[in-house]
């Protein structure tokens, strides 16, 4: 069913994972909604914290919303401001960090990968 | 391979379609970057401008930037505003309206559907 969410009324849950510090998750259009084939999540990572650095078998699609900080993509920490879109391709290895004004993200990602197989946190 | 692109540093393209005015588009990771789920487009619809009322066989999950305007969504016009986001499920007819200010959005499209079958604009 079709639906409208402001990020900035949904309730945000601390995303529980080795390598995180500081980061809140909400899934914003997911397999929960009936999405067939990828899932929008909305990132909130405050000043000093950051996601995990690692890498997965499925790609990521990211827009920086607000804030600032870095990405590491192909090997170096790069800065990352609003309106950035960012593919990250399955198997490489990033992290985010957030600036000193915190950092607001989407991330997008597969509900499906290779047509079948869920993806974790869609 | 990853990349970082700007949605102010972009070049955006009318967008020519029957039912449209005053809209123009820029890929931001699509089918030519190895994107093999998904695709994010960055719109842009001048003051006054709109999308076309229409409906088709695949999803959109949708961003609103900046700026602001309506959607025509489950047979309503609603207003929208910066960080809404809005799950368009298949079929559904949606058509998007600028305000004053005119509208930024993001729209997400798979870029296969059911497993196969291009998606168009993706």
């Amino acid at each position: 069913m079709a639906h409208i969410r402001n990020i900035d009324d949904v309730e945000m849950t601390s995303v529980q994972m080795e390598g995180v510090k500081g980061a809140q998750m909400a899934m914003m259009v997911g397999r929960a909604d009936g999405a067939p084939h990828f899932a929008m999540r909305a990132f909130r990572v405050e000043a000093g914290g950051h996601t995990p650095r690692h890498h997965h078998d499925y790609e990521h699609e990211v827009f920086i919303v607000d804030g600032g900080g870095e990405i590491l993509l192909d090997g170096a920490y790069r800065t990352i401001r609003p309106g950035d879109t960012i593919y990250v391709p399955a198997y490489e290895e990033h992290q985010f960090r957030a600036g000193d004004e915190g950092l607001r993200f989407l991330c997008l990602v597969p509900v499906e990968r290779n047509c079948g197989g869920e993806t974790p946190g869609s």
